[in-house]
Parts: C-alpha cells; structure tokens; sequence
C-alpha cells in the first residue's frame, strides 16, 4: 500500500465529512478513542449552556423546564439505535461497574436455582471484580465466578451456569465474540446472557434485539465521545422488565419518585434501573455527543472501521523494521472490534516514544500496544502517518524502558 | 423586625462578601439552595477548561497531566475539613444511594451477629429504599430494616440493632438530630453509625472525628454547589478501614487498578470505596466550587444561618396574613439545619406562586413549604423581600390550587 492509494480511500470515505464534527488538536495523530473519545464540537456550547443558563439562572426549576429529568431515558433512547435495541429498553446513568451489579443481581435472581457467573479470564478486569464482590456479600452458594478461556466459552455452557458475562470485543487484543451464537447456546442451556458493550457500542453494529440478548451494559466515554468518565448505559430486555428486581434500588429508580413514600416500588419499565440522582452536566455532555451519531449508518461505520485497520497492517507490512511486532489481535479484521493490538518486550517505551512524537496509542500491561480506531474522525492519511512514525521509533530507537516510568492509563 | 435593622444585619454580615462569588440571576430570590446550590463562578471557566483543554487538547494524557486520576481524593480532601473529618477518610464520587449500598454492606459485615438497620420513618426515602434493596437482597435474616418516629432513636438502640441510619438534618423539617449523643449511645449498644449530611454539609458545623462517627454520606449538589446531580461523598473513618470491604468493588477501589489483575484486591485506605471511572467533568465543576469555602469559618456560616431563620420569622411575624402558615421546623433555631418548613393545605399553590414572582422556595408532599438559607449568597434584604412577596401572595390570594400542576421537583 502506497500513499496514492491512502490518498484515494480518503477521497472515496462516505464517512470523512463527520471529521468536522470534531474539535481536534493540531499535530495529534489520535488512535486512542477506544479508551477516551474525542471532543465532539457540539459538546462545548451545550455544556455551557447548561452550566451558565440552566444552573446558574433557571437553577432548580431547570428539573422541570430543561427536562433535566427526563436526560436518562432521552440519552438512553438515543444509544439504542446504535446498539440494535427497540424504544424503552436502554437508559443511562451511573458507571459499568455498578451497572453490572444491577444486571448480575437480578440476573441471578431469575436463574436463582443456579450460582455460577460464567466469564473469560481475559475479561476487562471491573467486569470480574463486580462479580467477586456480589459472590463475597451473598456467598458462593449464590454467586460464584468461573473464569475460563474465550475459546472454552461453548464447552463450558452447562446447566449449572446462571449466567454468562462477556464483553463483545476484548480490550487488550480486540477478539470479537460471536453474539448471536453464544447467546442462542447459552439460551439453550437455560442461561441468562449479559454483554458489556464497552469496545463496541459506536465502534461496531451491535444487534441486541436481533440476537435475544438478555442484558447489556456498556460505556459513554469510548466511542460514544461523551467525555471523560461519561456516564454509562444499560439495556434490559422488554420481556425481562415486568419481573426484574435489582437491589440499587434509589429513589430515581422508584415509580413515583416525588411522592417521597417510606417504601419502594420499583418503575414497571427501564426506570427502575436508576439509583441516585445523576450528574446533569456529564450526562449533558454525552447527550450533545451522541447527535453525531444522527446521520451514522453503523454499517459504514464498520466498513470503514476494518479498511482502517486492514491500511494499518499494510503499510507496516511495507516496514521491515515493524515485523517483530507480533499481532495479538485476530488476524481476519471480521473477528476484532476497531482496533488492533500488537506484543513486544519493549512496547511501554515505544508507546512513550509515539506519544512525545504525537501518535496517541496506548499500553496495556504487560506488553501490548493497542491502537484504536474510530471511524468518525480518523482518516486514512492519520494511519499513514502514524505507522509511518512508528516505523520512525522503532528504527531510530530512540527510546530505551528506562527512561519512562510506568504511567496511570485508564482504559 | 423592621427593615432599618435588616440593613444593620446586612452591613455587619461577615459573610456579606462571599455573594460576589456566584453568578445569582436578576430578580430572583432564592430559597432553594437546600435544594440545588447557586453557581459559584469559578465553576464556568473550569467545566470550559475541562472540556476544551483537558479533553479536547490533551484527551487521555490528562488522566496524568491534568490528574484527573487524583480528583476522588482531591475533592473528599476539600470536603473533609467542612464535616470535621481528619485528612484520608473522605472520598467523592458516585450518589448517596450508591454509597449508601457500600456503607450499609460494610458496616452489617462488621456487625455480623446483628440484623436490624434502625432509622426513622421520616428519613429521605431514598435512604430507606436503599436499605429495602439490601435487604431484598441479602434476606430479613441478615438486613431488616427497622423504622421509628425521632423522638423514639434513643430508646430502640437495642443490642439487636447493628446499624443506626440517620440523616443529621431532616430534609422535610430541618429538625437536626445530635449527632454526638446518638453516636455515643449507639457505641454504648455496640451499634455502627451512618451519619447522611445530604442537608448539613456545608449548611452547619459537622465534627465526625470529635463524635466518633464510624460512617457517612453527604451530597454535591445542596450547599456545597456542585451543580445538578454533582458526585456525592462518603466518609469512613480511618480506624474501620483496614476491615473494610464493600460488595461494589469496581476497578477504582482495586491497590491496583492499572495493573489489570483479574482478582480484586482492595486498596487499604479510602480509595476502596471507589467503584467505577467518575465523571471528569461533573467532579471537577464540584472541586472549582468547594474553592469557595477557602476562606469560610463554619461557625460563622452557621452563626448567619440562625440569623437569617430568625429574621424570616421575626419579619412573618409583622404580617397578621401569614400566622396561619403552621412551623414544622423546631421553634429554636438551634435545633435546625439552615432551612424553614411551613405546612399549609394549599402550600403547593402557594409555593408556585412565589416561584412566578420569583421566590424560589420548594414544596415537599404533603403540604410543606421549604425554604433554604445558604449564608455564603443569601443576604438579609433577600429575607425581607421574600416574606414581603410572601404575604402580598397570601393576602392576595391570587393563587388557586387549580391552577398548577403537581410538578416534579427534586430535593
């Protein structure tokens, strides 16, 4: 792959308009969306808006006049598209982690002859915590893990699995699972099925609805560009909402929050899975986001989202210098989300080195380099040019591990 | 109380110049900061900053760059001084049901061969429901929740009680709870104490460390100015953290979050009680509105708050129209958070009234009116006009309970 032929898939992105869209730095190749997404420029003016106008003058009244209250179900209704789910199904709030433990609770409360929570070992890692700290408050008679390895997922579908928890796209290597397979497995053998949508909602068409999924949660900040921390989101299929219970049972959760009764009952719909009250401001932000999304065909998304990544590995093809960088991610761009990870000894110094050279990637622990994909604003010449950086680094060796401390990284 | 010595209160008001440093509206009088604190003005340009720079600019280096890693402690270390909390025993994030959960879990944990969770029927109800929830959960044989009138506290700590749940200022009433001598007689019977100073941080003086309280909540949103639905707080103190645990163990409670084990270890201090990644943005809104407090002496605020409560009475008492506005609040002032509570038949009616002829005061089911007084940007001519406003309402009655809606509202 040469630079004319970048050049040409450039010219022929039907996604390469929605770039605008975004206030980006100048000299930054930004190949890290999958761990925090960037600015979308609508963002800006509607923060402020909701800081200076709707706080500072309307102040409480706001609740009412600015539909501060309805903010969890009108974002929620608005990721639902991107995630294959029909209206009244998704809302948004709180973090994955204590999401999770809304969905493990009354997922094990509908499988309650069964205690086994079925995950990969290489799971990310707050969705295995979430599970350990629900098996530690209820014992393991309850709740108890079961870690094995993604390709034993199958096998290890038995009838004493309460429930099953994966995350779609791996976050160190990428691997995509198959959705639809292992919740129809899964389904067979009684078990209920929830999806963390963490590196795929925004990054891949997810089908939901399509695939009988049972539960999902999934995150406001990767490709979702909602900001750092954003708030997260949760899908509760229709056919579970009349039964389900979940034991974060706050006050916005409640069916008349404002009749201030003494004694919970839950909202007969998605609302019962709200808890506290939630940060108006953040969830502004990542409401403002997702309007990038409104003209989006997530099919294109993806199209584009695997030529990116397949022009990645070409042009390092074209490097001799890159070829011991060993692909940890599947070899066939089908099988990954949007991004690609790659092993070496001295992965942490190079992923240092790309960034003082303006390429954000990023390292995660022990040796992997992961770079991120996000269709909306990267551009085939940014994936030349980084590569053509990184082809830079590695032969320069300019960078030694001793000159860098291991650094915080939030993925 | 005429409006000379109104004038008088106001020159002499130590607490005169810290108004300057928020951004009230025109022609607006209000009584709701118990509610949702005013704008503090340092809060825009730093939600501009965050946004623009830290996330637009420098994206995911600002987790290290601009420390967006440290704001959970940072922003409890700016709370703790306010609540009487020796430095490593607060930590914002999340809302008070949720921390609720993890308070309530750990302290039952602790105090295993109890059940009952004892607080009072006119708790807000969100704190109850999050004990239901729990209870649901774990089963009455390990969570009850036991509910009783105030006055009745002291002489149901029993020794089957585990845990005493008490809000410090109740938000209906503003009756305030003593806080030493309840903790010293729940201590007495072996008994844990949560303490929820959703309506007294920032409102009163607070001395957890000098009352030996064992655990609390508070909120971001009331007198600390956090902005809507602004992270909460949860305080524990140092001597039960080493034995600690708490069932929503989220990758930012783990000694290591970066280092991606797949087993939970907890950190050993007050980073445990994090849970999932927060919001950058709403947490740092709140941390540029606690720089307000910087200069504040508590007892001053609280000196102001009694003053202002007093002149609101002392100023009702001149109108005839108003005597039948029945006080809910404790008729000594010292008895009481920073707000006042009137029940009247039509107090809906009325409150909505007000709130066209711009008082914002707020109205809690049944039939009670609310006001707040925050001593930082509430002034005594503020008082005046509100209960002039006030008395031309009721005389007038140009109010109809038909005329309004029962609105949604948000404590």
């Amino acid at each position: 792959m040469n630079f004319n032929e970048i050049i040409t898939l450039d010219k022929a992105d039907a996604l390469a308009n929605k770039r605008q869209e975004f206030a980006l730095p100048e000299n930054i190749l930004y190949l890290d969306g999958n761990s925090l997404g960037a600015l979308p420029k609508a963002v800006k003016p509607r923060v402020a808006e909701v800081v200076a106008e709707q706080w500072g003058n309307h102040l409480i009244r706001s609740w009412n006049d600015h539909h501060w209250i309805d903010l969890p179900t009108r974002v929620g209704e608005k990721i639902a598209p991107l995630i294959g789910a029909a209206k009244g199904q998704v809302i948004c709030g709180d973090s994955i982690s204590v999401n999770l433990f809304k969905l493990l609770s009354c997922a094990l409360s509908f499988n309650s002859g069964r205690s086994v929570v079925l995950s990969t070992r290489d799971n990310f890692p707050t969705d295995l915590y979430m599970v350990q700290g629900l098996s530690d408050l209820l014992g393991t008679e309850q709740c108890q893990l079961q870690l094995v390895e993604e390709q034993l997922i199958e096998q290890n579908l038995t009838d004493s699995v309460a429930v099953l928890l994966l995350t779609q796209v791996n976050f160190r290597t990428g691997q995509l699972l198959d959705m639809e397979k292992l919740t129809r497995l899964a389904h067979e053998k009684g078990i209920l099925v929830i999806w963390d949508l963490a590196h795929s909602a925004g990054a891949i068409p997810v089908e939901l609805d399509n695939c009988q999924v049972d539960f999902a949660v999934g995150c406001g900040y990767k490709y979702l560009n909602g900001g750092p921390g954003a708030p997260a989101f949760l899908y509760v299929a229709k056919r579970h909402q009349a039964a389900a219970k979940q034991p974060l049972s706050g006050w916005m959760g409640h069916a008349k929050p404002f009749a201030f009764s003494k004694d919970y009952q839950p909202a007969s719909n998605i609302n019962q899975f709200q808890c506290g009250t939630p940060s108006v401001i953040a969830m502004s932000a990542l409401d403002a986001a997702l309007d990038v999304w409104h003209d989006v065909d997530m099919v294109e998304v993806r199209r584009k989202s695997i030529a990116l990544s397949n022009a990645f590995i070409s042009i390092m093809n074209t490097h001799d210098c890159l070829h011991n960088l060993q692909l940890c991610s599947p070899e066939i761009a089908e099988q990954r989300g949007s991004q690609l990870a790659f092993s070496r000894a001295d992965a942490f110094a190079i992923c240092q080195a790309l960034i003082e050279k303006g390429v954000i990637a990023d390292f995660r622990a022990p040796n992997i380099l992961r770079f991120g994909f996000t269709p909306l604003y990267t551009s085939f010449e940014d994936i030349w040019n980084a590569v053509t950086i990184l082809a830079d680094v590695v032969k320069s060796k300019l960078y030694t591990e001793s000159r860098f401390n291991l650094a915080v990284k939030v993925t």
